[in-house]
């Protein structure tokens, strides 16, 4: 089972523009500070925020309880110009989750409903004995083949290109995906197997000519699992391993060092 | 003419794995962090900066001289443990404009290479007598349709599907276009006219059923323009005109108050 | 038992002049950042850091375990252009706390010694079943007597007198005193009565003729003796107790609602 | 003449107890955020704020314009839960100047009047040909003689005493001190000669036994006065110079690189 905090500023969108729209830079300053605030305060429990629509994060917070996530919302509304709700459901995959944690705010009202505010609420439960599955998917020699040739838009549309792809192939599995900077990013896919994104990566390699790999790591927090999920980039960057894609989870590295990613 | 400055991360990818792969929460609380100061900073001057890879910036930059460059250089030196680089150049268009700001960082070695450091140049001229057209674009109402009716990461991936459909649509106009939260996005679009947009917004109709709006504003610097689209997009949100695209520039707005927009 | 940390730059003297005197607002900005984001770091764990000399930290963090603090330091390696050390200890007192950490810090080698990087140590031990006693100091209505009347220096000039001889009054009872902005300063002062406060009060409205009031709080965690200090500021304000010291603490709070501040 | 800008937040006592007191470190974090903020923006443009009381800060701000000010005003409210006040004063000493300043703030009703709301205001009239002089003030040898031998709180105490005493005397020249981290201090200092300097020194030295040095600086604005108080500072600890103050001024290092500072 994976936790997912799905947070939501509360009436944001009528603020932005009252009284007449507020300038652009500014906006932008301040809903980067709510997703670093955000990633610093949840990040201190091991959890992990992606900014999403920056309006409407989404956060894997295992093990962080429900007091935890009343002090961050607090925190919020002690030092922004508006609050922010917070929703906290789990599931056996990170879509389903959010799916629900969704259901529930919806059922407080709009989004920009100037009634509803600071809702914090858990969907069904809380996650005691789950795990996260991360994997951290970058472009293989994406400098080399892109940002020191081609232009820094096309580069950012071959991104873009590869972004939503693998949001649809990874949808198939009710997993997750996330820009995290550069050509870089994070998928909470739990359930999902090597093979899983084996296939994924060659249809995207036939569609845009453009390789990938992933390291995943399975872990008790989002933290825990991205750290292994780097590890196993590295692992892969290192040709330590064979194949594009390396699996860690915390047991087999403690346990058998030399037999993880497929090698004996 | 429109001024654009490509904002490079010097050798940022070895960085965030030496020795050993850095926390995720601190990475993106770090790359926020500087997009926002890079906002700050240029919005000091009027100017605007898009995320874009956070490892690469584009931001547009029009009567902004070569010495605050520098200076926003020197501050980023002087509080974050890594430096970076500063091309600027004037184009017709935005597109053009990164083109050739790119090239002339190319030159200069790989994003890559250890030895190049803060470089700051100027790939051709700055624009002393230009201006900057931003068109800001939404979707129709997505919190009724959307945001308050399925789940947070079905509204993320539409977003995401308008923003790719935008992105190549513009291309073709030479104009750049980026997400800027909620369901917004900000394309520099010099020389792009209201029907232009029609076309585009009534293809991305027919694709994917969303319907979108611009406000677009042409102005000495980039905030005048983001003002003046933010105004148009009033405009349309509030039926003072009867399309979905609303054009405003500096000189009608003063001249002829009642006659823009279409509006006579 | 206080646990104090103390928190300090490696070698940031020499840096700051380095090749050439950097920007002071750039520094301010660098040192203000590092005391907020210490102050985000380990509020998330209930404790409350004191910007002190900024470049030497004093935070109260009982219940704040070494591999928090660990977490803490690699954050800001991770975001900041120098790194930090720290040395934890426990004292009956916080000003004996911060003697031993030190103490313990200046062991490894001086300040600016470029190879003295990133220590962690726990001077004595760690505190596992002390308390935090906070007094939270402020001066009676400084807006109508000062702040609306005499001019901003001066009024600051004043706030500076009545801290250094908090200062010096505190140090006796092995109590710290910090400015934490406007008119207010907190105390950490396990050990200290009521009566020492209306004394030392007495002497500063006799030397001074400006009149002080303090809330005093006990907790398991810096938190929560602040909390209670603010409470028991607020009772003197609203005038639910008949002197200008109110001592809360959390058992008497749960046992005895009505008998507390020296109310029956 | 110089340039000083009185900021203070809008009836902020009152919104950090209201409904309840509001937790101490966010507080803290937002505080120093805001001053943060202010160094960034008006930093932009060459001035500098000291962050005071946090809740009133004072900057100097030379060849900084009222739209210039509007603007970070508009910034400060589209991000923060409060808003700022601002008047603008100039006379021939930053102590005159800040007096103009509250004089005029005060005019328009209490600090903790809810209905005055980013007060805009110029006490007399904005500098257009005046100047900025800067001491920059440090403790010889504190690491050697405090840092690494007593405790922090210890020097802490020592660096407060050393900042009372020089408020104290600089204002009979009606110069302000401010206290900007680790040994350092800085003074707006208009018309104070390196004489008067070295006889405050000498009086401190017999009261503390503690020794100055100070750099000043004369520049267009805020920023280039204490980068030439740096380089003054730097060529005393340099041995450079064969006192402990160094007065330099833009003109004199362009015309006479050889002969400032006392030496031929």
């Amino acid at each position: 089972m994976i936790q997912v905090t799905l947070i939501q500023i509360d009436n944001y969108g009528p603020w932005t523009v009252t009284p007449k729209p507020r300038r652009e830079s500014d906006l932008q300053v301040l809903q980067s500070r709510l997703y670093e605030d955000l990633n610093l305060l949840f990040g201190a429990h091991k959890g992990l925020v992606f900014y999403t629509r920056f309006d409407n994060l989404i956060a894997i917070t295992n093990g962080i309880d429900l007091l935890t996530h009343k002090r961050i919302q607090e925190s919020i509304k002690n030092r922004y110009p508006f609050t922010v709700s917070m929703v906290i459901a789990s599931a056996e995959t990170a879509y389903e989750a959010q799916k629900l944690a969704t259901k529930t705010l919806q059922e407080y009202g709009s989004a920009q409903d100037e009634n509803r505010k600071e809702i914090l609420d858990v969907a069904n439960s809380l996650v005691s004995d789950g795990y996260v599955q991360i994997a951290h998917i970058d472009i293989n020699n994406i400098t080399g083949t892109f940002t020191d040739i081609i232009s820094a838009y096309d580069t950012y549309l071959n991104v873009n290109k590869v972004k939503l792809l693998l949001m649809e192939e990874l949808l198939k599995y009710n997993a997750l995906l996330f820009f995290i900077g550069g050509d870089n990013y994070m998928s909470p896919c739990n359930g999902m197997t090597e093979e899983d994104f084996i296939k994924i990566f060659d249809k995207i390699k036939n569609k845009l000519d453009i390789e990938l790999k992933a390291g995943i790591g399975i872990g008790e927090t989002a933290e825990d699992a991205a750290n292994l999920a780097d590890i196993g980039l590295e692992k892969i960057r290192g040709k330590l391993v064979d194949k594009n894609v390396c699996f860690l989870r915390d047991d087999i590295i403690k346990l058998k060092p030399k037999k993880f990613c497929g090698l004996q």
